[in-house]
């Protein structure tokens, strides 16, 4: 049991001011722009094309301006749809937005900005609000549930930052406060805008100024320093690349370092794609002994681990099973920085990673582990299916043209052995690990990369939660693949915890009949190799919308990897 | 413009021990029980034969737990509904409970619970945690957000009283305040449990006590003369009843000292259906100036109007054209007493409505306003129907056998004006207003009376939010008739701002393909009066399962309840 775990608490309890910022120019002056307007134009500066949400009578006045901006409105079945679908968004551009009205939108966006905030995604959540005569004149407005605070109280517990705009003096600031925030912490973060201030146009000239986060130069030196020699008498070092790598823009400044000192590059399971999996030096996805055990034995065999941008978290590393001691790692992510046992403070990850790849070394070329998936596949056309041949042989279809969303469960964990072969075209919410993800975070895909086309893994359970978001892909004529892992209940808490437990049975859906509840696409029942094999062809050269897989699992049907997890995890459920 | 909404801050701000409480004798001392088994059985003694929820794995020692005792598992497709089903089920029973996991289960519950709070309905909710050494040793555990206690802390904005279970020492006790409190002061509470201590036995004896709030008999003396001396001073009093006189018991009371005193009862829209609607001096469904004009003159016209048991919020009272003024009221609830303008402190409701009942008077009887729906109802089959003149059809079909659960929107305006027989056989989210709230909390109701026939009345956009917990409905033999309001999109939110807003369409779904989905039901396709009058005979008659009514209405189509909420309310939006 690896003793990570205990040295990164700081990760998450971090705030804002973790670095330093500094003034690096003036942006245009502001003037005669009203709340809602500015917010919109800042959105759009931000990169922000398209907003998630539903509209609510508190915010109506900013959806209406919203409709009539460059910036598209996609209205979802449910409010923690549009933050999943907002979070995938800010993944991919950087940014993502969902705006909903207050207290029944606000409240039940929670769920998906916890996950947000979790595995740092960098999304603003808009929230409407009653005007601000009406909180003076009328406390008991409808919606409201304890004062009128209560909601950006409780959103401050999961944001890196949050205003409300109550004040005409200080709305274009706080907008830029909270964006800023957002933007450089990649955490989410909340606006609420009182639904008679969109208009309201502040009084005066306001001067933004650029700015941008730094590193602590001796710090930095030092660490790059100390890494540099750690290096220097290393022989086979590998690096573990986690998922902010993606959400810092690092992947080609990391993929030039591995290059440059021909370094193997291993990626957690949250941080999958961050390095595409077809290039020469990606060394397979660790998961300490709940992975696959060549890749496991060749991270742990390494003398040196660059563990850069990566959470420790349990799931992401194998459930505290990874073997990583910290006398052998070099730790950096957007919080912190750690060699062997010690710390460094005020060291921005991309600093550290831009410097490193500056360090001159060529390591020996090492013998590169065997992957999951890479023996062929050949198709047994009559047998049942299972997870794992179900993965083997989806594994021959995805290509450069897919993005892969993985739900949880066995749909996280058996997908995980996949070949992805560009980077960040596979996404999951494997730290938080909330179900009914996927569905949602695939609109949000869309709708950020329309080019690629989402394949879906999911879970019967998870499916449940969300599958009305499919209605939305269908009204914007995507053409998504949904691949509907079958096995009649909560699969994975099956194993974690043996017992009667009809808890983890759930009602049979008719899932292909949804085709025609949103009036489009095609279903597909599979329970053979060979149907699943035809069902993938067709549905493949099907661009004419959805494609529904629905595929009949057995109810002990597990992959290795979840096997591999019900036995680290069994003895504390 | 009424200035009642100014005098009512203090009835959402306030906290427990508004009132004195009072041990009145002892329970069996509990020693040798588990702190989940104790937890089980004080829900037990409390009358809760049911628990809503999803499993997760943080949670499954609890659920194995709770399957083994009497107690029924409720499995729902979300967690949010599971909270809406819980919420119904405690406005029946008294008290309610979800049971989740942590994180991702309890941050998707919020909404739920806000709306419980905000409408006073007595529900726990019971969330697993990390176990205790878990936390100590493995700080970033899956499903984690920003520390250990960040969800805790979110629950205690929206709960009555919280508890986490992590020290024996204290659990028994722990549960116990917290059910005490939700039971007491009918607000959510909260309780975690870290998974480790689900079969802990705490050591020692504990003697439970049995306490009840009193009030304090001077100020209930006091205020009982002064409102007894305005009621001999009056000539024309009347009653507007609100919805805790059913959250507190108190209809059998409420009624005898109408009818003792010869008053005629209105009710509030929240309130609607405390008092049965067929008795002789039931006097309508008051919602100010929105409301039917003969209800609102009659309330209005009073010299004496005891408001009892209501909250004087937007969407109850007629968004501020509600015409009460205090110098003419006696204003108790859960919270406060108000007699003109003047307050009391520390009586409870159930007293004041006890000792006024006492009073001995017998008032003339009034001439009692029309009901909006009195006149007979003649079909004119070929017409294409109208959500007006629908809730007049339906009026003539809903009896005793029914309990009308009605979403936001034109579900709750429209339907506000049908007849409601028993005490306690509407429901609906008048206050708080979440959209999605019918479906799930049919469900609760359906468990807790499955006598019952559920009659659910939801717009499309409610619907789409949580259609999917039909699927639980079917799964459980249920037998509801959905009255499905389809004008394409959110209907209140086009009049209330008008414009172009395309964000209020949403994507039509062929609603009645859900009976597929879900393996059961039946689904009628309506236009006419004449459609509509078939299928409500037919679905009457249908007693084999769910029945989905797809009623097709004009995107214009509004009943005047409506028309008159945008008129008061289009100047703020």
């Amino acid at each position: 049991m690896s003793d990570l775990g205990t040295l990164t608490k700081s990760t998450v309890e971090a705030e804002t001011e973790l670095h330093e910022s500094v003034v690096i120019g003036k942006r245009k002056p502001v003037s005669g722009v009203s709340v809602g307007d500015y917010l919109v134009n800042r959105l759009l500066d931000h990169g922000v094309e398209d907003i998630f949400g539903i509209p609510g009578d508190y915010v109506l006045s900013l959806y209406s301006k919203i409709e009539d901006s460059p910036i598209h409105l996609i209205g979802c079945t449910r409010e923690d749809s549009a933050g999943f679908a907002a979070d995938a968004y800010a993944r991919i551009k950087g940014l993502g937005a969902a705006c909903v009205t207050y207290a029944v939108g606000g409240f039940s966006i929670f769920n998906s900005i916890a996950g947000a905030y979790a595995e740092k995604s960098p999304v603003v959540v808009i929230s409407g609000s009653p005007g601000r005569d009406e909180q003076r004149l009328h406390p008991l407005l409808h919606h409201r549930v304890r004062n009128f605070r209560t909601q950006e109280e409780m959103f401050r517990h999961i944001c890196i930052a949050s205003a409300v705009l109550d004040d005409a003096d200080r709305a274009w600031q706080e907008i830029d406060r909270v964006l800023e925030a957002v933007v450089q912490y990649r955490r989410p973060g909340y606006i609420e805008i009182p639904r008679d201030m969109v208009n309201v146009i502040p009084e005066g000239v306001y001067h933004p100024m650029k700015t941008k986060l730094i590193s602590d130069t001796d710090t930095l030196n030092e660490a790059v320093f100390e890494a540099a020699r750690r290096l220097s008498e290393a022989e086979n070092p590998c690096i573990l690349a986690g998922v902010e790598i993606q959400r810092y823009g690092l992947q080609s400044k990391l993929i030039q370092m591995a290059e440059k000192m021909n370094i193997p590059v291993a990626t957690t399971l949250l941080g999958k794609s961050v390095v595409a999996e077809s290039h020469p030096l990606f060394a397979g996805v660790y998961e300490g002994a709940m992975g696959y055990e060549p890749i496991t034995r060749f991270v742990e065999e390494s003398d040196l681990v660059l563990v850069l941008g990566a959470f420790v978290s349990d799931l992401n590393l194998g459930i505290y099973t990874s073997k990583l001691e910290p006398s052998y790692c070099v730790y950096a992510n957007g919080e912190m920085l750690q060699i062997g046992h010690h710390w460094f403070e005020g060291v921005l990850l991309s600093d550290f990673i831009d410097r490193l790849g500056d360090v001159d070394f060529h390591f020996e070329p090492r013998s590169m582990p065997s992957t999951p998936l890479a023996e062929p596949y050949s198709i047994q056309t009559d047998q049942p299916i299972t997870v794992t041949r179900l993965m083997r042989r989806l594994n021959e279809s995805i290509d450069r043209s897919n993005i892969v969303i993985a739900d949880v469960g066995d749909a996280l964990f058996a997908s995980a052995d996949l070949l992805i072969r560009e980077q960040t075209e596979y996404m999951s919410p494997a730290y938080y690990a909330s179900l009914g993800f996927a569905a949602p975070a695939a609109l949000g895909c869309m709708i950020a990369r329309p080019e690629l086309r989402p394949v879906i893994i999911v879970g019967d359970g998870g499916f449940q939660m969300s599958a009305t978001e499919l209605s939305t892909m269908v009204q914007h004529k995507f053409t998504p693949i949904v691949i509907l892992l079958d096995n009649q209940g909560y699969g994975t808490e099956r194993l974690l915890h043996p017992g009667k437990n009809r808890f983890n049975d759930i009602h049979p859906w008719d899932y292909t009949e949804l085709t025609k509840v949103f009036g489009g696409g095609r279903g597909y029942e599979i329970r053979t190799e060979g149907e699943f094999d035809t069902a993938l062809h067709s549905a493949w050269e099907d661009t004419s919308g959805l494609s529904i897989l629905h595929v009949h699992l057995e109810k002990d049907d597990w992959s290795d990897s979840v096997k591999r997890l019900a036995k680290a995890l069994g003895e504390f459920v």
